[in-house]
């Protein structure tokens, strides 16, 4: 069994959590965090699922008066774990990595950390091959990590020479206070780093993109057009991206009308805290120009790095030394891909 | 064992079933509604975990079309349940009322339908008796089942003379796209009508007041100003809501700052699709005005009346005839004040 | 001079009016509507600066409680003019029509009418020749007019094969209560309505798009990848788009940072209602991929149609048979172009 | 002429420039801000109808990029007035006020700056005589601005004991982008300020009050529970607000359903950037509980503390000594009250 640890319990650490709570392969040591937040709290009111540790001792006396048990420091956790997942806001993953480095143990930063803080730069289906037995890797941002598992699944089958993405992003979080757009749209400077990520991921497609802020919470929509080297029909595309185990086509017809729709989906699926792993892909959306493609997936950016944020653990544990025998694990484990008919 | 169903699979439809099944002195015979809709899909994807009636046959093409098995007409289910709960859109019910009284089957009616299709209109807490063993009982509306919870421990306890309310609406639900208001605020016709439904449940207290509509999915706000007709001081207020158990006492202090952090500590909690029962009380909102109170609640318009439809089938089938029997065992099977410090 | 009537007074005939009223070769004989709606009561309020007729005889009553004079029915209306703008609601317009033959006058049809109200789809750059002299003319919708300013613009210059657009879609206007989302991005079927105008209007142009609703009201935003014949340099871009009177190349750095900000600059401006008649472009988001171009640019879709409108009018009555002294006039009685740098 | 300086030309700024700009017996200075924001660069657009000043001096380079001409430092403005408007950002005014000191001049604050700044808080129609003469006043803030001219207004007329409010604020202005909310409903710390405010300047009342903020920009929503000393119909009370020159009586019925037809409508007037100085309160909103009053009011942040500004100048100055010559030369000047039917 694999240990793991979790540094930072917030909208993405609460959610790597439970993520290594389900892989049967692996055992979730623990959580670390610097304060009773909201999540802690609820983590308290559950009853302590996971043990937590205390990512600032500074902050000791805070935890006591909010009556919720410590086990100890990150510093502590981080000696009992094999591989951590470093969840913290950017910045402080590439403090923590001194930690990670004083104990020689193994770790995986998320997007908002700098590329420099890792060996490199990873997306469980695009190149799990490149992390195999690495100490550190990065995560690519939930943008990016959703709009490569479609354009790899393209690439893989057709070949994709260019894509140009428009990404409409949702701008905070249910339940962000420290940060909201009201009635306005924001524009980014371009060319937006999601499309500079996939190059590094990808470097033989060309990408580029403009990303716009929309105030809304419940996911991002990106606009993919890609260039492929082979014409593929609607039909065989809709089939292509029906097989894959973290893609799910929905039809505007059957009530998918946009992001709001699925974050309502995932709630009555009964997932918890009404979370997809998946990205959705809009039937009705898919439009070709000569050979060109177009269509808009939706991606729910608090879950949609758990799976990939799985392989990598894989992969650099070398649990799974091949590709797909790393995803299809992580898949058996989040139950993905069960609802594709056979 | 009470046999149970459930028309209209909706937002509240769907709490409604899943309230029954939590209730281990009652059974779930199934759930009826109309058409393949997410809520629907969703319970197909699940595994079919309730039984779907199909409550418009000229639709039984559609629910074909999608691989959705279906157990029978409203009809049929009503035929085989003690008492049914009608969680349809407003004005359905009363339609429905005809296929009750044809089979003689009590029944539950909600907000929305007119209080004439009724014999009581019920509030658990508030007038559990006068709901006793009547065939059809109507619940208030989310808002009116909340503030009276805050009214009703008040009243209890002091005597209340009058209460002067401030409706700050959400105006959708999580996943609503036919309706919706974007960077406006709308004020309704006053009184609203919560208030006028506080008087017809507690008659002896005088209430009116004034309903906003604003953009948000997340929660309605409540603010109350209650004349009582003894002083009560701060400090007795919060222990007095402390001991509710459908009432929870946050602090802004501890990151509640509004309808979005309740909403974020549910799905935290790992309440199913995020929901909470409990209306929240912020604490550092309640303020004194001589003897006046004022102080702000926060209604979870989605699952909010669930406990109290729970009490109404208690009431109407007599499976407790006391007031404070009957909804201390639906707050049991809910788990509701487990949370409430001893 | 050319005697000119609008038929609705909403958001889009109040800014015809007004734009008639600027052309000082252009009367403004009256505006048309069916009830004392909020614009009609401002009109009263501002003294009656334009004759008011009634389209809705049976309301005369609403108009006379409300104290607002009516000079006559829409029928007069028409009688007295040379040319009516019809901007009421769509599919009213072509019910007005029959009106229009009768008396045998010219008119003008918005985006939301079918096309097969008129005899040329109409836009005051890209095909002006096409409406001179003809008795029906309709303009594109907002979206496609602001779109074909910027497409249009390239096309003369460097030659445009093709186009794909995301078009980020305010879904109200200010002060609309009628409609809106709440909190979700909406999707609708792929491709959408202005690629397909576009390419009624410029035929030689492969274009497709999708289209995103979301809950803001001051601007539609649309990402444009051209692919052009010629390769054009991003100062090259810049340059040419500076020129164009109907297009303002702003930038990021100077504090536009999306649709909000232009709107809060054109009302800082002093524009009556802060309208805009200009596309803005911004400059940070203009990027390269190989030939082909992408860039953002905003839309305000309250007042961005009126030039072309009044171009309509010149094409019509052949007030001006070229293109360019057509547009040019418009141009200068709208004061566009003016802070260009020469 | 009573010459006036404004320091910060913002949201409140620029407005408080127009307003002195209409009133015959004062001249506006010029204008001092310390940066080429979105403003500034809309008064070199308009041709610099006012004198621009630098209050940066380390900005200068900014200025001359962008081609903005500049008349002399904040320090140079000061010297050439009778007395400044201060509107800079909260916490500035208190610095700025050292140069006011400095050359003995007077100057008005604003709600932002601490009340130890001036010698009086100040509003024009509750409490005009404690102004007259001062050399520092503060203003109240935008919602305690328009809160006092209806409590007040009552007060004379019946005598107020005690009022409860809740405040809907917007939470940002149109055009902000440095601050939001998105989804989400956030409850302040009870009691609100502004009723701490309206207790400073009316101390014979009893105030206390719930501040909500919501996700909208066109003006905040304040629901008012009066207790008059006297018995006052409904009627009665629409006929004294009506007859209030800075209250605008409006009707749901009418079409003024909220903040955002508001905002619609003094656009369609032709307002300046759409503004209103008046507060608007709803007809329909009007109930009574017993004695109690209850109502709603509409409050446009962005201009409605012009007047009252105004008003400021004139008793600081002197200019009128009596509380209702003061006023009434403000609403005389800016137009408001014309609009009442005699």
């Amino acid at each position: 069994m694999i240990k793991v640890g979790v540094a930072g319990y917030g909208v993405i650490g609460q959610r790597l959590a439970d993520g290594v709570a389900a892989q049967k392969d692996m055992e979730l040591v623990g959580v670390a965090d610097v304060a009773p937040t909201l999540s802690v709290r609820a983590l308290k009111e559950k009853g302590m699922p996971y043990d937590l540790y205390n990512s600032l001792p500074d902050n000791q006396k805070l935890f006591d008066e909010a009556g919720i048990p410590i086990s100890g420091t990150l510093e502590d956790l981080v000696q009992r774990v094999d591989i951590m997942l470093d969840a913290s806001p950017g910045g402080i993953g590439a403090k923590n990595k001194a930690i990670y480095e004083k104990y020689n143990k193994k770790a995986i930063f998320q997007g908002g950390e700098s590329n420099s803080v890792a060996d490199v730069f990873f997306h469980g289906y695009a190149n799990y091959e490149k992390g195999v037995g690495h100490q550190f890797l990065k995560l690519t941002s939930c943008n990016t990590t959703g709009l490569i598992r479609a354009v790899d699944c393209l690439d893989r089958e057709v070949g994709i020479e260019k894509v140009a993405i428009t990404i409409i992003r949702r701008v905070a979080d249910p339940g962000d206070y420290h940060r909201g757009l009201t009635n306005a749209l924001q524009v980014d400077k371009a060319p937006s780093h999601q499309a500079l990520d996939l190059m590094t991921i990808m470097p033989h497609v060309d990408a580029t993109g403009i990303l716009v802020h929309t105030p809304v919470t419940h996911g991002h929509i990106i606009t993919v057009l890609a260039t492929p080297k082979k014409d593929i029909s609607k039909e065989q595309l809709i089939e292509l991206f029906s097989k894959h185990p973290r893609i799910r086509v929905v039809k505007l017809a059957d009530g998918f009308q946009g992001n709001a729709s699925l974050f309502r989906y995932a709630r009555d699926l009964g997932n918890p805290r009404g979370d997809m792993y998946e990205i959705a892909l809009f039937e009705e959306s898919i439009v070709k120009s000569g050979k060109d493609i177009m269509f808009a997936i939706n991606i729910p950016q608090e879950a949609v790095v758990i799976p990939e944020n799985m392989d990598a653990i894989r992969a650099a544990m070398e649990m799974q030394t091949d590709r797909l025998e790393g995803v299809a694990e992580t898949n058996k484990y989040l139950g993905l891909g069960k609802w594709i008919q056979k």
